[in-house]
């Protein structure tokens, strides 16, 4: 059934997906996946000192001039936007996610190589909101350019005085001008949004309440396209992430103080900022899954890599035949490729039965992927002892990279919580099937004159 | 691709398979999942009671006649043998090992389901061994009443004062009969295979050496067939798992005192008992890991139901609207969904690949299935209270299996070591490709006038 | 300060007691752990086979005679009812908690040691909760006789349909008869206490509900002893524990069907079995957590004879020379001497603070001990391959003995929900603290000419 | 026994102390306890947003102006040197080890509160080693500047391309000039030692080898000192720990070439480096332990403060309202209160035994406080949902801490193997007991007329 050659089958892009998927991959995903491998180790992964001394040299709010250029060759070379799903027509690649999914994984080696092909986050994911929400006249104005990644875009939620986890308590203010309805004034304060720093960055997609007394409670928010340089809204500081400012993009605090923006900047809808969230996230948690686990096959290798560093033999004996060890890398090797195995079941479940039939094995792969890869990469980082915490090695970045995907879209207990209640729905189903159980076990005694017995 | 209707995706025994699966079960193998499915709801489950109660008045180490009617009647209706590969012409059912695998984890759901099915643990290792290693005469002999049901066989590998883990150390002693070349002679102690005092086991198959001065340590044993009722060959105990008997087959310990059998028992030839252990345990490990996987969807659907219990609430709520329980239900369920994952992507590498290149799914499925099956259900127990650990329910029965199965076959750790050892031959090549990294990065600092830093 | 000389010091009985504890011991106690150290070495341990087979030649259900003669013996030497608490007077030898609790732990070691000295449960609660609510003519006839070894008791409060980790719902029904109001009347079911079936138990202590209309749920409950010979009371079957029958005490269902006892028989006053129910438990939780650790001793001693079993070298080298196994035993090594700081530490918060002060300490006993100890005993079985989950080991038992005591007394989630929300009762103080901070924060930008900033 | 009253044991400095030793506590003792709290809650926290803006302000490098004070007053104030041990004379405060651990745990609480009492890393080490291991002219120049707070010093033995956890292998260079005998020359590589871009650091404590081709490996190295501004050696650059700088102290990576210093800075002798190593380190990592302690206890007190913070309700519920919560702050209050009775307890048998008899106890709690208390303190983080990784709360840094010293002085592994492999040796005490059993047994069964039965 599957395409792949025997030399595919041994391409390292191709070794580790496993043959049930291998076997679905058609020969563009094929093509795909080992030219964005090709990609990745070729122009990403050795030009990562590149890009931190370009930062030190050019500032760190700027991007760097070697990600502009691998952004316009990967437009030429039809790497660029690649998660598009076949919705988008001629400006999508046409793969499933499960193929998808394959390339991300790829990507992921590498912090930043998802941008040159603009597949990063919050960006996928703000596209497929905007082409999927937005009137003809947003898209163009908005949309099109993100596309093109002639600018990019925050996604803007949290708010510090707010439980995250429950998006109803949401307050950042959208109120109409009593003067001038069409102009809307925002106030309030959010978290998370990538920098306003960064010039690249033109446009935030802001959830804010506009209708704090409607009696039902889903319809009192809306969502609208704040643009950067609206009067009123700043950015207070770089939000770090244990310490590291994730720049050019990074993280902000935002302050709206009567911003005003146009009311054609609603989108879809006032009041309808759920009907929106609804539909954002879902295979966006995918990607951020199969990058992290891309990272982890990264952090892997380097430990694999000092594991038989032959200067580093501890009373002459290389670390990896300390069968303690060889242990670890066995138990760090199994648990990798069962997350894999989650997430590509994840992304073939979307393909086959839809985003909401999914949501189940996508919160599967959200609960449990960045916890264990975070889990992996510190079980690598204390292989290398010392040094595994300095920038030695990309260890500690990646490690902060799974911290952040695991609380991203919300911590794991919420979700837990959620699969759980989903789960109790079904105890009812069991009860009755026991119930049943007892009825044949005492037609049974009769049969086998057995005394009926119950606890 | 799929056949399933969508009454299918909704039937019990197919709903929890994932898609990817789903779409490969030919007609017959979801037409047999059923059956499977309601064989073991209806004849299987409901009977548990009757079975201990027939062991009680009659006797433990008899096969309970609920049993043996079961088997005649699953004989008739074409439920034996499931697991019965193609090799195997007109006897097989022809499934896959995919599809057998679904079944396996239905048959799991009932600790004795399987043995009516003659699909049980060690029958089919030693129903494929006998098999592909004997010749037609031994066959008829020893093969065809084990396929058809008429008796049982055990399997005796395990010796008392070796380390077990390690097969070449085995030390029971096979000679040649000075008088009689025929003849064989046997002394040494085993330990662990099925019980001899029920009637139905009719033949062990024995490793032992038989020539201990080979100068190559894997020619050394042989792989003989030793009929129960061998004078000097006798159990001297039951061997209890964790105190329970496991009657009417449980585990023995046996000795052999000039054990005689005829050299015709000799399996493949004098010396080749490595070759033939080769062949074995891949197909059987997969069985019982998806065995297992039923079994503990069992104990947590018992969960479930405790959950909603209204007899059970403490505070006045129930035990399911404590939301630790809700996340630790949800957290069980996530864990077990991956576990089937991982099994029947084993079972599909080996359908695709052979059973050696699935080699490492298997160690995979070895590893991590017994120790979270055995977690899993022992937090199950801790969610019913001090009755969890009583015969008020089957989970303590369900831990000890569990528990038995991660030693079956060897401990966690020799397996960890296999597969930690093969990942560090791969060191290589990543480090192959950290150096071409490094030369890649030295020449874009010339491309981009960056000075090239080492750490 | 300490009283021990060098000798004491290697004392295997006296070794792993932490310096501070050590130089705590009076003469009399460092006398009294020695000798209970000999005794359960010399006369225990060596005789658990005997006991087995005393079971299985005189019945399950019969206190065998050797352990009939050692309790003889025990009182003759002095070694009877240690755990006494001073307040016994001259019954007692005037251990204080933390001095019993080092005799608890070598009464561990061997699982019915400590019932050769009067030492186990529940017999030292009932004997405590007798001793402290009868009034005299209640302990001359009911006390007494445990005192001096003549009988046992057992506790029954735990019922089949309630949630037992609430007593407040406990449901069996004590009625005056309307006829005789000097008689009692019971009926319900009960799970839990001592088998019925072993003829040293006479009496049971029943807590059961007298009033289930009082106003106040603490008001609703009555204390009763139960002699077991009562008519309408009876055993409906041993509940196993993990399959063990834990014969000849074992765990009973019961029924009490118009069960009738003298209204005398109330324990301190109709309605106050909840003031009875607090004074008990304290002590015997610790002495449990000490009892488990001197058996998870044991356990460890096991595993390191089988790390050096010159017969089990898998590969030329003894299990021990493994560095996996070098690293895992000292993970034990670690946890079990954490543990029992833990309840020496609890131990003696109750001796100088009492038992309430105490209550926190116990709770983290309680919770930490039998988890981590099962979890050490799960460890060593593992080291034994096959063989430690045989009765080739006294492992299997040991681990049930373990994750029984874990259940015992109520589940892990219970306590830790007690613990949890007496902490979040102190975060008002620390909100305040952190309040203070901010203040002199403010105060201190001033003098250092920095801005003040917030999050 | 205990001098403290019952205003003592409700403050907050001396209530988490276990009673054992609170009552061991001199009157001394326990006003320095309060002391430093007052210090540390007053002086400290309130001062850390100062601290940032002084190192933002003054240079990352540069000791803030603020730290330097409050050395000054802490000086002036007696709560300079605390942890000198009496042997120190009129310099110490005379504390024991148990006693400065309650003042190290308090210091804990503010990163760098040790520094301003002259009570950190690596500093108390230093000192320790110089007033140990010098001569009288030596420690005028070297010890007194480091004891008078106007100087610090570092520490410098682990080296890129060796195995740090083997310092037998320490490859950096010391050769005499063989024109100048009485100048030593050094040439290497070293990595971690504080940063010398400090103006404070004057003097860095190398090892370094002396002696390669000594028969006796012990002998081949020597301790030398290395004053800050000798030529040839230089800082490369800073290492950063999981992407903090540490500034202003930090870690540097240095090279060392040609760089030369008298012969008179030699420590003890040439080729006695190792006898000063072990001297090293004991209390040392106590401190750290205690202060790790001190730290996640006030990251906990974050985690309260979160878990009923009014602006954080999900669902009209607080953080800790939510049963999940409640059970998560039990356990992580559990484990802490648990690891503090470990380091006492090591603190409290270096007192009594000596350090060396401590050593067990001091690798428990090595190897058990900073991998719980990370643990704990990335729970804390979770409960603060994405803002715990941020800036907005000390938790980042304070994990960071906590992985850091996890590695420091070697990792787990290492330190379980030391322990591990010293369990083992007492394996064949264990197995003559064993076999003593057996004897015993075996007597016992003559005296009951049982069979003698082994396995």
């Amino acid at each position: 059934m599957t395409q792949l050659t025997s030399a595919d089958l041994d391409h390292p892009a191709l070794s580790r997906i496993p043959p049930w998927v291998q076997e679905k991959l058609s020969p563009k995903a094929v093509d795909l996946i080992k030219r964005v491998h090709y990609w990745v180790e070729t122009e990403c992964i050795p030009a990562e000192p590149i890009v931190k001394a370009q930062l030190a040299k050019n500032g760190r709010w700027k991007t760097p001039t070697l990600i502009h250029e691998l952004r316009t060759k990967a437009k030429k070379e039809g790497l660029f936007n690649l998660f598009l799903p076949k919705s988008f027509g001629k400006l999508s690649p046409g793969l499933t996610n499960l193929e998808y999914s394959c390339c991300a994984e790829i990507m992921g080696r590498c912090y930043w190589a998802a941008q040159t092909m603009n597949c990063h986050a919050p960006e996928t994911g703000n596209i497929e909101l905007l082409a999927k929400y937005c009137n003809e006249e947003q898209k163009q104005k908005w949309l099109m350019p993100l596309l093109n990644g002639e600018s990019s875009s925050a996604y803007s939620m949290t708010e510090p005085d707010r439980a995250s986890s429950d998006a109803t308590q949401i307050n950042c203010r959208i109120t109409r001008d009593p003067n001038d309805p069409e102009t809307l004034i925002i106030n309030g304060r959010k978290l998370y949004g990538n920098a306003m720093w960064n010039d690249d960055l033109q446009v935030y997609i802001l959830m804010a309440c506009s209708d704090p007394d409607n009696p039902n409670q889903w319809k009192r928010h809306s969502t609208v396209i704040v643009p950067k340089n609206t009067p009123g809204f700043r950015m207070v500081r770089n939000l770090t992430i244990m310490g590291y400012d994730h720049a050019p993009e990074g993280h902000g605090e935002y302050i709206y103080e009567n911003a005003r923006i146009p009311a054609a900047n609603i989108i879809l809808g006032e009041g309808r900022a759920f009907e929106i969230a609804q539909g954002r996230l879902g295979p966006g948690r995918i990607h951020h899954c199969m990058r992290l686990i891309g990272q982890t096959e990264r952090a892997y290798e380097l430990a694999l890599i000092r594991a038989t560093d032959p200067n580093k033999k501890p009373r002459g004996k290389f670390i990896g035949e300390f069968d303690s060890n060889i242990e670890r890398l066995a138990s760090m090797r199994l648990k990798l490729d069962s997350l894999r195995l989650v997430v590509l079941n994840a992304a073939y479940t979307m393909d086959v039965h839809g985003n909401k039939a999914g949501r189940y094995a996508i919160a599967q792969s959200k609960i449990l992927v960045p916890k264990t890869a975070a889990d992996i990469i510190d079980e690598c980082m204390q292989m290398y002892g010392g040094q595994g915490l300095t920038q030695h090695t990309a260890l500690p970045e990646m490690w902060t990279y799974a911290r952040f995907v695991r609380i991203a879209d919300g911590p794991d207990a919420a979700h837990r919580h959620q699969v759980g209640r989903d789960q109790l729905k079904t105890a009812g189903g069991f009860r009755d099937r026991h119930e049943e159980y007892q009825r044949r076990y005492k037609e049974l005694c009769g049969k086998w004159d057995v005394e009926y017995e119950t606890f």
